[in-house]
């Protein structure tokens, strides 16, 4: 029998797919499992999207210009310009989600062996495209105790090597909720200008900044312009993660180009979806006021309500939709595992992913989860309760 | 500035990208472009297809599972079990069009320096996808006196090394057209049962066999369980190349458990384009008639006409919608730019893919073209004849 790739071998599992059977076998037994694990919003996607794709007048299903058509760049790079990124249609590549984005974006400044440095925790699917590419994540802690703030110019330098291709940060963070600030970003400026490395900011969660605090983005920095990427995404802004959209943005042409030569191969982000994007560029702003003012609610319901439990420590988030909190139990994978399988309150319990997924480093994050607030607040106030009682049943 | 990697450096530039301004510079003149260079057919979408998309009732445009619903891999098993393949929903994973399935196929298989052999011409962008993997492609020559047939299972065996992880043959092929015999395709069972290989099948034209003639699936080889892997694609099926769904189909479960880390790590195939290739899983049988026999004329009437041309010579395609042709010209690459820039028949010209991008053998191929037949017959005599008067005018 052939064999499969050293790759494939070292690619990660998904760090809740291991607790999905045992959600399903709860389900089948009756018991109501609550969501607390996916980065999937429950909001309502913008109607003027929706009813783009109804509308369509579609007869042959065309392959897109694979770099996303002039029309839609151009609106993508209005949008930006009113967020005070100044860029064109020329500075985006449109992808298949923000996904795709970080694949082009590695596969374009990495070799194999190459290292990229990332604040950890972080989003546990850097990971898999990093090893999809045979890269090395370099982990630098960010510590629950600090809220997750950037850690000291020192712990980068320590850890910068010939093989260093990027810094790569995540902002707002999943899933820390960590915002940073823009004397962070000028910390980070100095470093990657320092040592001429990219600068990677996952922005896909760039509206979601709490508390009237600015979110402030690597594209808008000057002096920056041949060392910064973005990545974008529609899936969370507009609630339309299916639609499979999102963008690389770069000032820096020698990089697009050969991003552009990735796109080009797979030939076509999804057409449907992009007609979807396209028209979500007018949703209102009434839309955002509406979504920012829910999630922030529901962030403070949810971190009120995780305070009151004795022995959790939370992080206050101020933006995306995420929490990491620190449990009083050992191992809060195996925890996660037991309200699946061995608990339920009256009929109902909660799923949560188990941070260690988030950290590279062996051991971190051992005993804390990550919770996304992706439902209402009536349900998140239910399920801290099931979680509460849950801790208590755990330790005896 | 940072600087790009080896491999973004190395990913090939799409054989007609060159040609684009050309085309475009002409169009802005006023001349008519024929478009015979790329595989987007003009067939019209199934009407299914186009329903269900424009009937859907979504709200929130969610995340689908990475390997695409139990319910349209089930449904798509069926399909098969139709065409006498024996597969099950759990043997396929549902993809970003058959490009990603090309991608986590290479990424589950191979570790950069592994080697894959193909039968050259091949599509362009099995070279893009094996750069991106680090991977070597090694062709082996099938050449057009011989209308493109298998090579001789020798010539295969003479580029077998420990490096060498897979056999990746498209059937039909593009460009070639060419429609492996079920002598061919067990020539290949006995090569990767001895050496241990994977033998990749692109059927993403599987429906598209003509003269009555069958289509041999390497899923229906018996005792090939463990090697085989099919590529296929809603793209050409249905004419719904924008829907961006393909999938992996496999009996080698530790394979495919591979390639669902690479589709887990991405989160989800587009959900609007699922829909749509759910429902386009009802085209009735009739709408392929029609398609196949109308391809079927254009290809009649492609190759009458070609062949009439003195200096031409065109292997009979068999299947798919392309077709090779050599020309009495040197440069193949050089007459296509000169039709666009500096030819043109009563404002109209055409624009056709030079083959030495199908070919990675430096030199081969150098005076053919490929030509898609995805105009209507009209329009293909008309541009034949464009060709046939633009061939006397080079010449001079
Ligand atoms: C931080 C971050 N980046 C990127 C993505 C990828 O999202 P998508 O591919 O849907 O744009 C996600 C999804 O959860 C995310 O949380
Ligand atoms: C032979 C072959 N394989 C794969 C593809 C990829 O098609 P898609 O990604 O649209 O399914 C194509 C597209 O032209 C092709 O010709």
């Amino acid at each position: 029998m052939p064999s499969i790739s050293l790759k494939g071998n070292a690619m990660p599992q998904s760090p809740i797919r291991k607790l999905v059977p045992f959600a399903e076998a709860a389900k089948k037994n009756g018991t109501k499992v609550f969501h607390l694990n996916i980065g999937q919003p429950d909001i309502k996607t913008p109607q003027v999207a929706l009813d783009a794709v109804k509308n369509n007048a579609i007869e042959v299903l065309s392959y897109a210009r694979s770099e996303g058509s002039e029309v839609y760049r151009e609106k993508l790079a209005a949008y930006y310009n009113q967020h005070d990124i100044a860029v064109g249609a020329n500075n985006i590549i449109a992808t298949t989600g923000g996904s795709e984005a970080l694949l082009f974006t590695i596969g374009s400044i990495t070799d194999p062996g190459d290292e990229i440095i990332i604040p950890e925790p972080f989003y546990a699917n850097y990971n898999g495209f990093s090893t999809a590419s045979g890269v090395k994540v370099v982990p630098v802690i960010s510590k629950i105790e600090d809220n997750f703030a950037l850690p000291a110019i020192e712990e980068f330098e320590k850890l910068i090597t010939p093989k260093t291709k990027a810094i790569l940060i995540c902002n707002p963070g999943n899933p820390t909720g960590y915002l940073y600030s823009q004397e962070e970003i000028e910390k980070l400026k100095q470093i990657v200008l320092k040592h001429d490395l990219f600068l990677i900011a996952d922005e896909v969660y760039r509206e979601f900044a709490y508390d009237g605090e600015k979110h402030n983005s690597v594209m808008a920095l000057e002096g920056l312009e041949n060392h910064a990427i973005m990545i974008d995404s529609v899936s969370k802004r507009y609630s339309m993660c299916g639609a499979r959209i999102g963008c690389i943005v770069s000032k820096n042409n020698e990089f697009i180009n050969t991003a552009i030569k990735f796109a080009q191969a797979r030939l076509s982000p999804p057409t449907y979806a992009l007609l979807a994007s396209e028209a979500a560029l007018d949703t209102p702003q009434s839309y955002f006021n509406e979504v920012i003012e829910e999630y922030q609610d529901r962030r403070n319901t949810l971190i009120e309500e995780l305070n009151k439990i004795e022995g959790v420590r939370v992080a206050n988030p101020k933006g995306a939709f995420y929490c990491i909190a620190e449990l009083p139990v050992e191992d809060a994978e195996d925890f996660a595992q037991w309200i699946l399988e061995k608990f339920n309150d009256r009929n109902e319990t909660v799923m949560v992913a188990p941070a260690g997924g988030f950290y590279s480093t062996p051991g971190e994050g051992k005993n804390q989860v990550r919770i996304a607030y992706v439902l209402n607040k009536q349900d998140l106030i239910r399920c801290v309760e099931i979680l509460k009682n849950a801790l208590t049943a755990y330790k005896q």
